[in-house]
This record gives C-alpha cells, sequence and structure tokens, in this order.
C-alpha cells in the first residue's frame, strides 16, 4: 500500500494535490521559508545555492546524479509524517516477538511505566548533551550519581564509572585496564572458555589490536607457573552454561601475583550471591541492560564497570563525582576528566566518549523503583524457576548440565545427551509455541528465565518438554499436590551474598509511583535540554530528534527482540537494516556500512582495525603509523593506540587547514610504514577545506587508507561525501547528523561506512554472523544499538535526499548567519577560501583573558544566566568556542543567542574599561542561581536584575536557572566522591 | 493465559512466591506500611480499621461479604502492572479497527506525534486542575486562549468558550441559550431534520425536560407566521446528507424575528467555506475533534461554541479571559465566573463544570502547527475525495443524494435507487474489506473523507463499487490519463470562506517542530501539575494518574475507533465496558451503571432525568421538587433547573450535617410533589453523617427517589455505599475516584448508578441503541467518552476490591492526619460524631480577615510560594478552605504541607501583631513571580528571602514559581477579551 501511495504521488498533479499534507522537512527545519530569505539577504547571498557554491570548494562538489544517490543506491522517501508511521508499523509487525529465554546477557525485563513515560518518552530526558556543563546538569548528574552507586553497591567494589557501551566492550576495557595497571609490561590474559561467545569476541578483537596475547581456557587450567606473565585474569559468573562459581581463593592467588581480576557479572544475580568485591576481584563488568531496558535487538544498553579504590584513576568512561559549588552546596560534575581521550588523547584510559547515560539512568531509576528487597525478590524468583526446571528435568530425563545448586536463573541442557537429535532440533520444536531457547553449541541448549517469566509459562515449557519426550504430563505439575512436595534449593552458604545493599534514602524513599514521578521531574527541571534551548555544541550536531522518530522505538515489536533471535523472525529489522545501510551508501558513497559500532569512537576503533586488517592480509604487517592533524578530536588518537598504531600529528595552518606541506612531508617519511590518516571534514575548525583531495590522494599514493571521522558529516550530505572525497572509512553518528538524541550522554550510534576493498574486514558475531564474518567484533550485539536504528531510519525516509541536502544547506546557512552577525564583535576564527564558515565555526576568547581576565569557560558560564546551553568550549582551540546551530534552530532562537553573546561582549567591556570589577562581575560570579540571586543579602557591584535577566527577552523566552554555582572541580577531584552521600533531603 | 495465570495465583503458595512482583496497590498508595503506622500513631490508633470504625458511622458499614461485592459481582483482579498491560492489550487487539468512512461528527485525524508526546502523553498536561489558580495555570490559560481564538477565528463569531462536552450537548446548551435569551418566553424551537441524528436526540433530552416545544422538519417547512413564537433556529452544516446550506438569508429574516440562529459547523470546512458568523448566525456549535484528537469510541472530544458579542454573558461553560496583575503586566484568568453554576446555581447559564480543557487543547496546539494555510489545504483536500467520488458514482451508476457542488467531504448515496438490496447489504459488503460506511437509514449511506484518507483508500472504495456493480474498473482510475480529464469542482462564490483567519502570531510563528516543542514545554513550565506538588483541592480527589494507566489510551486499538462501529468490530471495548459496569455496581451497590455521561454534571442531569421519567412511569407528573441541601455543590441546583425541578434548599446544622429535622418539614411539605433529594455523601463537609440512612428513608416515605452526587465516594469504597446507605441514582466521577487525570480542566467521566426501578429511564442512543434503548440521549457517542474508560477499568483492576478499600482508608487516614496536625494552628471545621474528619476536612479561615485583613484566597496565593497548589477556596464554605490529600500523597509531602500552613498562620500573627504591616505583607503581595523578585528595586517591609523561600524545604523539593502576579479579576470582567491579542513576544 505505501508503495502504491508513493506510486500515485509520483505519478500526476492532480493526485500530488491529494498528498497529505504532512511533509516532514519543514518541521525538522527551523527556518521556514520567510525567515530563510531574511538570513539570506543578511548574508548577501540571493540564494542557499549561491551560499553553497561560496562554502563548498567545487572540486568535491557532487554532480547532480550523485546527490544522495551511489552505485544504483537511492533514498525511497516517505515524506509524510503518518505514512512512515505507518510504514513503521509494518516493519514492527515484520517482527515476530517470541517470548525469549535465550538469555546470554540480554533478558526481557519490564520497564516501569513512570519510567518509560516520563524518562524514556521524555524530551527533557532524551535530548540533553553529556552534562559537560555541569551547572545546568545537576538533574542527570544525580541520577548518574545514583547509578554508580547502584552499581558499587551490587559490585561489592568501590568505585563505578557512569556506563560504557555494552558488556562484551566493557570486558574488553577491563582487559585494557589490567594490560594497563601493569604499563603494558604483561603481555599476556587469561579468559575462561566459560564466558559469553560474544565477550569472548571482543575481548579478542581488542587484544589482537593491543598485540596482548590471549590464553582463552578452563580455569583449572590455567598455569600458574606463569601468573606473572599475565596482566589479568577474567570469568564470568553465572557463567556461559548456568553455573556460579566461588573464585574466592583464586582471586586471592591472583592478587598475590599482582594478576588483575576481573568478574564479568549478572547485575540481578548480585542481589542475592557474593559479589565480585566480596570475592576479592579488582574489577566487575557487565550489564545493566536487565533493568528494565529492553533488548531492543541488542542495544542500547548500560555497560557497566567497577573497580577497587587504587584503580579509579585508570578507570574508561565518564566519571561522575561530588564536589561544591563557589557557594560552598553540594554540587556533582563529571571528575578526573584528565583520564579522558579528550585531555589525554592516545594516552587516555579508553576511547569511550559518548556512553550509554540515558539507559543508565533508566537503569538506576528502576533501581530506586525496586529497592533492594524487590531485587532480592526478582532475584529469587527467577532462581526459582531455574530450581523447578532443573528438578523437572530429572523426572522428564533431561540432561542439565547447570550446577542444580549453584545456579542463578539458566539451566542449559545436553540436547542430543537427552535423547534429542541436536540443540537446532529442539529450538525449532520450541520455535512452534513462539519460545525462543538459546542454542549454546551444537549440542547444548540454555534456557534463561527473566522478570517478565510467569508460572504460565514455565508450565508450557515443561509441557512442551513432556509432549516432546511422549510422556504423560507429570500428574498436576503446579497443582496443589506438586507443590507440596517440591522445595526450592537454596545457595550454598559460600555463594550467597551476606551484604546489605542500596540502604542510601535515594534506594529506600520513594516507594510510590507519585514519588517517583516528582523525583523524575524535579530532576528533569534542573537540566537544559533541546526542549528549552539551541545547544549549540560545536562538532555534536544537537538537531530535533523528532517526536515521531522516537515513537516507534517502545514499539514490542522493535523493543521487544533478543538480540539472537533467528532471522526468520527479524525480517522487519532485517529490511530496516538493509535499507538503512544501503541509505547510508547513497549519501556517503561508501560501498558498505556496518551498523555494529555503538558510538563515535567504537565507529573509529572497528574502522582502524579494518584498515590494519586490509594491510595485514596483503602482507603488510609493518604499516602501522597513523597521521592525525592536530585539530582532531581526541578519540582519533585513543582509537589509534588502541590498535597499537604510531601517532604521528601534522599541523594546521593559520587558516584552520591541515598544512599540506606538512602532511606530504610526513606521508613521504613513513611511506613504508604508513597505516592510515584520520581526518574529520569539514576540519573541526569548521572549514571545508580546499585540498582535501589531494590529501586523500597523497595518502593513497604512500599506500595510506584514509579514515574521515563523519562527526561533521552534517555539512555534507547532497553537497559532497566522504567516498566522493576520498576517504576510504569513517564512521557517521547516527547521534549527530541522523537524529538519535543524545541522552544526556548517549546513546550513540556509530556504524562505519568502507570502500570495498576494506569491506571483507568490517565487524562480523560469533553467534549471528554478520554477512558470514563472525570475527572483528567491536560490540556485544551483531548490529550494535539495533533498537534505536529506527530513529535515523525515520530520519532519513522523512527527509530523503532531498531533505538532508537541505538538512546540510540550513546547517550551514545558518552557522553563516550566526557567524556574519558575530562579526565584529568576535574574532571569528577561521574561514573557507570564499570567506564562509561551514555548519559550526569558531570565536576566539583568548584576547578577554588579558584584556578582562574572562575566559572562554567564563563566557560559557555567563551564557547560562541568558537561558543557554554554551556552545562547545576550548576545543579544538583552547580559548575558543565552537558555535553549531544545526538546521533546526530557528531564527528567532539563533537572533536571542547572538544578542546575548553581543550582551556579554559589552560587559566584558565593562570590565576592560573599569566599568565593573575585575572580581566581582556578573560575568565571573555566573552562574547565579535562584537561590543566591533571591538570598537577602546581595553583595554584589552589580544588580540582581543584571544577574539573572540581562536580557528583556528572557522573561518572556523563559529559562531553566542554574541549580548550582560554579563548580569546583580541583576540590572534587582532590576528594573524590563518586558514590551518592546518605542524604535525606533529596526528595 | 491471563486467567490461568490468575487461577495459579490463587491457588498455592509455592506458586505465591513466583508471582510477578510488580503489584500496583503499593505504587498508588502514598504511604508504605512505615510511614503509615508513623500518621496512626499521630492519630493515637492502632489500626486503620480502628481508625474507620471511629470515622464511618457503624450503621452504614459494609458487611464483610458486600465489601466491593454486589449480588454477585465481584472484582476480578489484576494486580501486576505486567499483566494488567498485556490484559489491556488483549482488549485492544478485540477491537478491529477498520477504516472509518462514517463521518456524522467523528472523522479519523492524526495528532501530530510532537503533540502527542509532549501534551496528551505528559503527567505536565494532563494531571493539573481546572486553572482556578490562575497564577500557577498561565501555561494551559495561554493554550485555552489560543482554542478560543481559533474557535471564534474559524466560526467567524465574536467569543468562544473555553470547551463543552461535545457537539450534541453543545447543541442543546444552544438551545438553551436560545431560551435563556428569552427568557422562556417563547416556548418553541426549531431543529432541521438533517442534523445529525445523536444531536437531534441530545437535544430532544434537554427540550423534554425544560419543558421546550421542539419542531423538527425540513427547514423549508419552517412556519413563518409562527416565527415570533420561536426562541431559537438550527441547523447544521454539512448537513447529515453532507449537503451544504447558506442560510444567509434566513438568519436575516430570523434576526428580524429575534429568532436566535444556530449552526452546527464542521470546524474543518470552516476553512473553506462560509462561516456561520457570516451567515449571520448568532451561535455556531459543534466539535473539535477532528482537530487531532482520536475519535476514541465517541470521546473525549472538546465541543465548541462560539456566540455573538451580545450573548457572551449567557454562554454556558468556561471563558478564559485577558486580564493584568498587580504589576501591571498581561495574565489570564477565567472570567465572567458569574454565570457559572458553582456561583448562580440553579440560575446558571448551564450546569457545565468539568468540560475538555485537555482536547481543547490538543485542538488548538494542532491548529497552530498547522496554520490557516494548512487547514485550508486539508479542508480542499477532503473536499476534493468527495468530488471525485461524485464525479466517478455517476459513471458507475451510483445515485448520490449529496449535492454535487455544494458539499464537503461527505457523499451519501441511495443504495437501493444504487441497485443494492439495502443500505446494510453494501455496508456489511464494505466490511469484508475492513471499510466501515455510515448507514444513514434504510436506504441511505454515506461515505465521509479525513484527514488520513489517502489516494489509496479512494481508489479501493471505486474499485469496491465497481466490483460490486460487477462493472469493469473504469480504465485506469488514479492513471495519468484520468485526470488530465478529470477536474475538481469549485465551490459557489456564496459558500466560500472570503475571510482570513488565524493570523495572529499564535497561529502563524510556529513552523518547526522545535519551535512547537518548544511552546509547549514553556507553558507547561508555568504550571502546577500533580509532577510538582500535591493538589490538596477538597472535593475534587486529585489522586494519582499512573503512567501504566494512561499507556494504553492512545493505542490504536482504542483510540482509532468510531462510535458507530458496528458491535462484532469492538467486542473489546464492549467487554471492557460491561466489566467496568458491573465492577462499579460491586463497589457501589448500584445495580445498574450507564456510562454514556461525559461529566460529573451531564451525569447529575442523566440521573435527575431518570427519576423525572420514573415517576412519570408512574403516573406521578407533578413530582418536581427536589430537595438539595446548602452545602451542595452549585451543580446539583444547576441541573435539577435544568430538568425543570422546583428545587427547595434543606438546611444543614452547625456539625456541619443536613438539618434533618429541616429536611423531614419539607420532605413532608412537599410530599405529593417531592421527586428527588441531591445529596452528597460524606457530605461537602468532610463528614459521616449519621443520619444519612434515616434520611433516605424519609424520601421514600415521602415518594421521593435519592440522587447521590459520587463527587465523594474516595471516602466510600469497600467502607459503605451509596446503594448500601439507600441512594437510588448518582454519578461517579471516574475523573476523581477512579483515577482518570483532570487534563487541566477535563475530560471527564460521569456514570450513573441506578437502583433497578430507574434502569429503564437511563440514557439510550438513536444510532446504537444502548441495552435496547435509544433516548434520554446525553451524549454524542453511546457510551460517552468511551476513549478513556480503560483508565478507571486499569485502576480497578490494578486495585481490586482491597485495593479500593486501601484507598478509601488511606485517604480518609491522610486527611485526618492533616487535620489533626493542624489543629491548634487553625479551626477545623466540621468532624464526624467519632471525632474524625471524611477523606476531606474545611479550615476556617474566616477570624482573619477580621484580625489581619487575610481572607482564603490570599492565603491560597501564599501557598503558591511555598510551591503548593492551594486547596478548594470557598467551597462548600465561604471563608474556608476545603483540604483533601487523596490515597496518594505520602507523609513527606503532607509535611511539608502542613509547615507551610503553619508558617502562614505564623504570618498571619504578625499582621496581627503588628510586626508585619497590613498591606505590604508577604500574603497580601503573594504569589511572589521570579520577575518581581529579581528586580532591582524591591520596595518592600520583608525581604525578597521570605517572599520567595519562606521555609527551608523549598530549596531541595524545587517550587513552580507564579508566573504572574495577584490577578485583577474585576479589570478582566470589565475589560472582556476573550481572543488573542496580536502579541509578537510570546516565543
Ligand atoms: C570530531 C569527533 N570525532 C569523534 C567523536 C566521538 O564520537 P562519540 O562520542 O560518538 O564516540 C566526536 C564526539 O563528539 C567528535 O566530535
Ligand atoms: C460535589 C460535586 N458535585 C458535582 C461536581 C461536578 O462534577 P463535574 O465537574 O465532573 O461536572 C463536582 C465537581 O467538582 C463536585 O465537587
Ligand atoms: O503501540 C504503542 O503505541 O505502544
Amino acid at each position: 500500500i505505501l508503495n502504491k501511495q508513493l506510486h500515485y504521488l509520483h505519478s500526476n498533479k492532480v493526485a500530488q494535490s491529494l498528498k497529505p499534507s504532512d511533509d516532514f522537512i519543514p518541521r525538522h527545519l527551523g527556518n521556514d521559508s520567510k525567515s530563510t530569505q531574511s538570513i539570506l539577504n543578511t548574508l548577501g547571498v540571493k540564494s542557499i545555492e549561491e551560499l553553497m557554491d561560496q562554502t563548498v570548494p567545487a572540486s568535491i562538489r557532487l554532480p547532480a546524479d550523485q546527490v544522495c544517490k551511489y552505485k544504483g543506491r537511492e533514498i525511497q522517501a516517505i515524506h509524510s509524517e503518518t505514512l512512515l508511521l505507518a510504514h513503521m508499523r509494518d516493519l514492527a509487525n515484520a517482527n515476530k516477538v517470541n517470548k525469549s529465554f535465550q538469555g546470554a546477557g540480554f533478558y526481557p525485563t519490564h520497564i516501569p511505566s513512570v519510567i518509560r513515560r516520563n524518562v524514556l518518552e521524555n524530551p527533557n530526558w532524551y535530548t540533553p548533551y553529556t552534562p559537560y556543563q555541569a551547572e545546568i546538569s545537576q538533574g542527570r548528574l544525580e541520577s548518574l550519581l545514583n547509578y554508580q552507586t547502584m552499581i558499587t553497591e551490587l559490585t561489592g567494589l568501590d568505585v563505578s564509572n557512569a556506563s560504557l557501551l555494552d558488556e562484551a566492550s566493557s570486558a574488553s576495557e577491563a582487559m585494557f585496564m589490567a594490560y594497563n595497571v601493569h604499563n603494558g609490561k604483561r603481555n599476556k590474559f587469561f579468559l575462561s572458555k566459560h564466558i559469553f561467545p560474544q565477550n569472548i569476541e571482543v575481548v579478542k578483537t581488542k587484544a589482537y589490536g593491543l598485540g596482548i596475547e590471549l590464553v582463552i581456557d578452563e580455569p583449572a587450567n590455567f598455569d600458574w607457573s606463569k601468573a606473572e606473565e599475565f596482566c589479568g585474569y577474567m570469568v564470568q559468573n553465572p557463567d556461559n552454561l548456568g553455573t556460579i562459581t566461588d573464585i574466592s581463593e583464586v582471586a586471592a592467588k591472583l592478587r598475590e601475583k599482582k594478576v588483575v581480576v576481573t568478574v564479568i557479572a549478572d547485575l540481578l544475580s548480585l542481589a542475592i550471591t557474593k559479589t565480585p568485591g566480596e570475592m576479592g576481584a579488582d574489577i566487575a563488568v557487565g550489564s545493566a541492560q536487565r533493568f528494565g531496558v529492553p533488548m531492543a535487538f541488542g542495544g542500547p544498553h548500560a555497560g557497566f564497570m567497577a573497580v577497587k579504590d587504587e584503580f579509579k584513576r585508570k578507570m574508561p568512561g565518564r566519571l561522575i563525582g561530588v564536589s561544591k559549588d563557589v557557594h560552598g552546596d553540594k554540587a556533582l560534575r563529571m571528575a578526573l576528566q584528565t583520564r579522558e581521550q579528550h585531555i589525554r588523547r592516545d594516552k587516555a584510559t579508553s576511547n569511550i566518549c559518548t556512553a550509554q547515560a540515558l539507559l543508565a539512568n533508566i537503569s538506576s531509576f528502576y533501581a530506586q523503583w525496586h529497592g533492594a528487597e524487590g531485587l532480592k525478590a526478582q532475584a529469587n524468583r527467577v532462581r526459582n524457576f531455574a530450581d523447578l526446571l532443573i528438578q523437572e528435568f530429572k523426572t522428564i530425563g533431561i540432561k542439565s548440565v547447570t550446577d542444580s545448586v549453584n545456579h542463578f536463573d539458566t539451566v542449559t541442557f545436553d540436547a542430543v545427551a537427552s535423547g534429542f537429535e541436536s540443540s537446532d532440533s529442539i529450538i525449532s520444536d520450541f520455535h512452534k509455541y513462539g519460545i525462543n531457547l538459546r542454542r549454546v553449541d551444537d549440542r547444548h541448549v540454555g534456557i534463561s528465565f527473566n522478570e517478565t517469566t510467569t508460572l504460565v509459562d514455565l508450565d508450557e515449557i515443561i509441557e512442551i518438554f513432556y509432549d516432546l519426550k511422549s510422556k504423560q504430563t507429570s500428574a498436576g505439575f503446579l497443582s496443589e499436590e506438586y507443590y507440596k512436595n517440591s522445595k526450592f534449593t537454596e545457595l550454598p552458604a559460600n555463594l550467597k551474598r551476606s551484604t546489605n545493599f542500596m540502604q542510601q534514602p535515594q534506594f529506600t524513599e520513594i516507594t510510590s509511583e507519585t514519588q517517583m514521578m516528582r523525583y523524575i521531574q524535579r530532576l528533569a527541571d534542573k537540566d537544559i535540554g533541546l526542549t528549552n534551548s539551541m545547544i549549540p555544541l560545536g562538532s555534536c550536531t544537537l538537531k530535533l530528534n523528532s517526536a515521531i522518530e522516537m515513537i516507534p522505538i517502545t514499539w514490542n515489536g522493535f523493543a521487544g527482540v533478543h538480540p539472537f533471535a533467528p532471522k526468520d523472525q527479524v525480517q522487519g529489522y532485517m529490511q530496516l537494516i538493509k535499507t538503512l545501510q544501503d541509505d547510508l551508501c547513497a549519501v556517503s558513497h561508501y560501498d558498505y556500512v556496518s551498523l555494529q559500532p555503538n558510538s563515535g569512537a567504537n565507529g573509529e576503533y572497528a574502522g582502524l582495525m579494518a584498515i590494519k586488517r586490509y594491510h595485514e592480509s596483503r602482507g603488510d604487517f609493518h604499516r602501522d603509523v597513523c597521521l592525525i592533524p592536530t585539530s582532531a578530536h581526541g578519540t582519533n588518537p585513543a582509537s589509534a593506540a588502541l590498535c597499537n598504531m604510531k601517532i604521528v600529528v601534522v599541523d594546521c595552518d593559520e587558516n584552520g587547514n591541515v598544512d599540506v606541506a606538512d602532511l606530504k612531508k610526513k606521508a613521504e617519511a613513513n611511506k613504508d610504514r604508513l597505516a592510515a590518516l584520520m581526518i574529520t571534514y569539514p576540519s573541526t575548525h569548521g572549514v571545508f577545506e580546499a585540498g582535501v583531495k589531494e590529501i586523500c590522494e597523497v595518502i593513497h599514493l604512500h599506500g595510506g587508507q584514509v579514515y574521515m571521522d563523519g562527526a561533521n558529516l552534517n555539512a555534507q550530505m547532497g553537497l559532497t561525501s566522504p567516498g566522493f572525497i576520498g576517504a576510504d572509512v569513517g564512521h557517521f553518528n547516527l547521534h549527530k547528523t541522523f537524529a538519535i538524541p543524545h541522552g544526556g550522554g548517549g546513546p550513540g550510534v556509530g556504524p562505519i561506512g568502507v570502500k570495498k576493498q576494506l569491506a571483507p574486514f568490517v565487524p562480523g558475531h560469533p553467534v549471528i554472523p554478520v554477512e558470514g564474518k563472525s570475527d572483528l567484533t567491536v560490540a556485544a550485539a551483531p548490529y550494535g544499538s539495533a533498537g534505536i536504528l529506527p530513529i535515523p531510519y525515520a530520519y532519513i525516509k522523512m527527509m530523503g535526499g532531498k531533505g538532508l541536502l537541505a538538512s546540510s544547506q540550513h546547517a550551514i546557512m545558518s552557522a553563516n548567519y550566526i557567524s556574519k552577525k558575530l562579526e565584529g564583535h568576535y574574532k571569528i576564527l577561521y574561514k573557507g577560501e570564499g570567506g564562509r564558515v561551514a555548519h559550526e565555526f569558531i570565536i576566539d576568547m583568548r584576547e578577554f583573558k588579558k584584556s578582562a581576565d574572562v575566559t572562554e569557560g567564563d563566557i560559557a558560564k555567563r551564557l547560562m544566566d541568558y537561558g543557554f546551553h554554551a556552545p562547545t568550549v576550548s576545543f579544538p582551540v583552547v580559548g575558543g568556542l565552537m558555535i553549531e546551530p544545526t538546521e533546526s534552530e530557528d531564527k528567532v532562537e539563533m537572533d536571542r543567542f547572538i544578542d546575548a553573546l553581543i550582551r556579554i561582549r559589552e560587559e566584558i567591556r565593562e570590565i576592560e574599561q573599569g566599568k565593573a570589577d575585575k572580581h566581582d562581575n556578573v560575568i565571573k560570579n555566573s552562574p547565579h542561581t535562584l537561590k543566591h540571586t533571591i538570598c537577602d543579602e546581595w553583595k554584589h557591584s552589580y544588580s540582581r536584575e543584571k544577574a539573572a535577566y540581562p536580557a528583556p527577552w528572557i522573561h518572556t523566552r523563559g529559562k531553566i536557572f542554574a541549580s548550582v554555582g560554579r563548580i569546583d572541580n580541583v576540590f572534587g577531584d582532590r576528594n573524590l566522591i563518586c558514590t551518592c552521600p546518605p542524604v535525606t533531603d533529596f526528595l
């Protein structure tokens, strides 16, 4: 029907006059034709085309027949919102959602409705960015601190980060940490073979990239005589077959040998079993998925990592810490950022940038909702289901290989020994009943219970077994009689959790939905999201995340699917994925797209690994030099380091362009070892460098491959493309260019596009091979965070080629508009040859440091008083602010933002001219909180109104007041606290 | 499966230990066992049972076997949230959602996702109450003002109210207005027979109740010689068959005769057709449903009414008006409340209290989203569909009876004349294709197009007709060729809209989703909802509206159904309705429940009509006296007046009880004419009167029937019941007791329960007879606002009998807790015999008027400074505040509320003692806005901190600042403006 409809629309005029009147394009673009015209007038151009001609070098402009088209791939648009929604429904319905008992790290769970509605489906939660501007982010910072507290409490360890990408990559980060603890001097890492295969595979990839020697074996076979060659040792509890092992003694011995011990743990099991901390592990990792986050065909979910205190400065990812503000009040912010890639670059503890904030928050609200008692009850419940099944298996004659006592939620049986043909045969028998079991291997089948399991489900499973074994159903399973005789086993004392957990008020005081709803609301009220303000963060592309794009992701047809569901049950997803891959190829002119990487940084890593393997496949084992311009994002060198590449930095010239001469020199100098160039285009300086094609040619000439960082793809769509320019591989940030919301710090999706020579080396998956490939895995699920792919899919379909082109055109137009209006007030740092900036640009604040002791950071804080979220601070230029309005902001909002910046310039002038005090001024004291603006004693040399309402339009536009004053970062890093203090006043 | 699950759970202990751990009851109740115990300690009772014994008179306590049970009806509970959700999904799936072309006032429409997510599914919009406290309600007041503006612009009339219950009742209100314009002296009313049948029937009911003589005929047959006997004249455009008529000339003539002319209009058609205003009508009414509100099996939707300026003071319902606040800033509030029932009682312009605020807001956001151009395009589009069909009908040989030019979206044809057996036969032929057509009568069938119609749909319809007529499909309908030859007709000049509309910035400046989202957010940020604060409005019962209860209502299986869909397509709804009726009987001990009334007031009206008809059926035509105690809500006398009843007021004694002696006297005195007593129980004074059974007996003794107003049912559930006490009929406010959110002023649902003697006289429906009844209709749809019945259904199922009992117990407990804690600070006005209040109570502020010139209204405003929504002001006792916490508020929140009131008492004392200025004090100047608290010049004798942060916990709890200062009501009523001024600064 959709096709029929689309056919009509294209066929004739009368039909077109009858087409649905709900085109998405004008809704996505901030400016309508009237305000667009007014902007173009300001810019002194007649048309947006003319502006593009001035901005994008002719040498890289796409010919008309390649605009969002590539090798027969062309975006089939569905511009109508309602047709799109109907189409999404069809796709969702094309997935058959069986009851899943597949487990292996993914479990059906119930997201409490109050959390679903008020967090997952609430733009106040899903649209904010990473809380770099802490003063207007205290809401999600508090929630992330709750999350960290929950993780430390459940794992029995000291410090948790604020999430990683998933369980498998968390495991690989743990290995990297162990490696770093020994400064790379111990080169072996031991991995139990009873770890979920996707975890093994992702660890393998990382070990391979770093050159770590992995020993995968039975724990019993660990060679103690060589213990000191090992940096780390890793097991999983419950293991791949469902058995829990107390490793306390082993851990103690390993500790003596300074081998770092990691346990991959099931978060729910920790409510009732001995914790990794109690067992003596140094690190615990895992997934918080089953705490209320839908399986969603694999993600996104929060991966967690908790460590002993001594390792905290080696922690990958973001860490929320408690500090105080200038008034001495408690205030939260991201702590210890000196560990992170944006500061330490290739020396960083990991390349993790975007993580899983939204999902971490959901899991933590979930834990608050259930509390310790609720989680214990749930854990006991799933264990009891497994217990009943194990007992019943004995009666039926099914051979369980899971320990009949030391188990949690999972029972694995030997299908062949139980008299079935194979694991596949019994699995397909169960499919007939709408039930998915886990294929562990040829003969083993796993059944994992979960929060959603009911007695009816267990009953059905047991009945099916009886049937299959042609036995009479046990007299009255589930009858009164049956239960009189049945008892649950207990975990042995050494495996039982003996410690209390989550006794902080955060986890005990919310018992009603009203309290939960108000708590969620109160936190959201503190934060700036796209619901309140433009978030002009350069390089981050905070465009509209439309409601319609978000609606399908919570449908059961998408949310309810296990990532290892058989292909014939996921036809909707398969169609969506294939189309999305093709559409991304059409936009980027790459030949193939892998959707597995679940963040931009992970995409970089996967892309560089592909390059590495490509060279190796040609015998070029020595190619390990990666050229990276100075302007590059910190993730670039951090990712290259993970592939053991040698980073050679290339200079930039005064115009913000890569210094081609320097590049040539360095490429030439390293020509035998040249592996890759990493380049961002347009550059992070906001410039369309004219020399980019030449740059690519130089690299190719010297045997290297070009990696193009896709963060700035929003300036390219339909105008040029990475593939057209000459890139061989690069990631897309679907959470920037393609409308996935930032979630307050994740989720993201960072697929990579590759030219055909690299296609054989993109990520595969050991459980569900991807295009036949099962190695180089970088994420737990075959298609990464598949559950949010409906968002970019919907965005691309509703925009179509012409809409994507319009997105880039408008994004560039709006950046040029703001830049033009700020000219004369601020120094615009870089421009292209045509005198235009790209979709973002940098204003330079360095002069004010001298003239008024005002820094770029001060201005960022002062913008909060105007109700705005700051632009990107100090990246890529220290002392600069990078502004990116995106195509979704309208002129009225931009004009207010411009006005705010111009007024701030005046405020600086007042300091420069001595009219305002050098220390006690509106800028240095910003942001001004309500509490301190309304306090009785106002001790400042300026007025309260000037502090809080520095522009008249603030009254009508409204603003989110910063909920704390300027935060003392140093204090917090020095006195690091990363869990909830026992506050009683938070409600 | 559900039944199996429930069976297990009841069957044995082991099974119970495996039941889902997501019971709803503890989530709905604000207090857990710990805080409950602490409250009981404060109250000096050992158990909640003991407290009940002290509170509810023994004489009316239900015996154990009647607790939420009645005559074999017993609530089958589903306590688990997840099982409930699965069950709701089953019910939704049991409705077959055909494509509906049935029209007749209900049309498929698309709610833009940004509005669905951010308004309909957002507790900030759906949980607030009617904006009586204007200063913390400016958000929805602005949106309702937009709505009124939209209605006046589209209808071409001067003043619109802020919604009525639906189109049919709006028509009946128009008749009542015409009747009132003539002060009841013209007793005839003319109704075109070409009005939708449900509109005719609801007008009929009202005419019958009021004793108006209705003439229903062809407009051409209007007897001009008797024109001056008619108070009003009403037609519908487009009419029942789809034809539009220009009544300009008729209207002009009628105007000369002072006959009030009403046009029932289709809101979408008004975008392109001549408006009622332009035709000379005095009143336009209709439904705003097709502006983005799902059909939802009949409702809720906003009914609209617009009138000429001269009638504005006669307007039924609520009117939002522009005024100014104490600072001179523009401020909105409900205007001209002197017309309303709570002031004018039986002299009111109508009995409308709860209206359809949420739906009006959705429709108005929808209009903003589409703008005038968008609406015109849509209107033209549906007209063009009809046009193509009419043209094609000629080819196929189908006989249209709709004017081939003067039509809008609807084509009606004569099935028999077209060669079909009957209307039923062709309708069922179409059912096979999943298409519903409208059965107009035995031979006529209607097809109405709508926003969601696509060319593919039209194509399908035409193909089916060809098929049925065994003709070859017209060569290439929808082919290029076809359209070359086809043209659309144009409306004749006299029927075309010539005036521009909706040119205010509100309707022109929002073009992008980002703008829309921020606008919605900015409005919501100004208002207090249950997301921010308890809303302790006595008599209004603002309990938790849980997210899970709200989730199903936007599912297509519930939302997408036309109210006239055939029974076999609505089995899910039928099961839900039947169960809900039975469950309400189980709670109330009535014998039958009618779900049609769509507000409490409409329930009163339906109930009194049932009493009237009951008496008449027994030959008691003279029984027309209705006894109403002084404490009654204003809707009671207003409803009685609509049934032409004579109201006799019964006194209350000093304890807040009905003065039984006075009652006896008046019942005795009127015994031959006694129709009814209307009584609220527990009384609006918050007292369980011990004499209530006796009161009922007295009424019965004298031949009367007892109507029990159900507003306070939240104090009765499981403890006592109306039926048990002796009531014969009464409404339930499902939007109070049964968790339907108040929507900021509606929707509500006010079903009535009746004892069996009244069952024959409850509302039926002319199109879809209800239990065989087709008269006494009070709403447009057979089951009223059926679309939100899933909410009370879910609530009842999740609570079960024991949960409902717990609700009432906790509601009473919490009211007693607050009352106890306030004792000694304020005078508690009324208590029951055991010294306890019911679920609400009144504190008396009258003494402060003298001692400190402080009124109850002042205290209400000052509470805003503490972050609280005020209790009910001046009802039922002038000078009192009535406090009702409900069972969903927790002790911590109540303690803050208590603390706020105690602090306010101190503030009063400061005035009394001369420590604070009599005029310039925190109370008189409340609420304090941000703008004026942060202004440079603070001219008050107290500090800013005292103004805005009078209690320390406000900083952590947070608060919504009043967005305007104290509003000048008199100014606004004197200078009445009820539409948007052309403000440009609202974004
Ligand atoms: C230029 C650039 N490259 C890479 C990244 C990393 O992407 P992600 O945060 O998705 O890992 C970013 C993120 O801001 C970026 O701006
Ligand atoms: C006692 C009482 N009766 C009747 C009503 C009218 O109910 P509704 O607003 O649903 O029409 C109310 C509303 O507040 C009320 O409090
Ligand atoms: O179907 C839903 O919209 O959840």
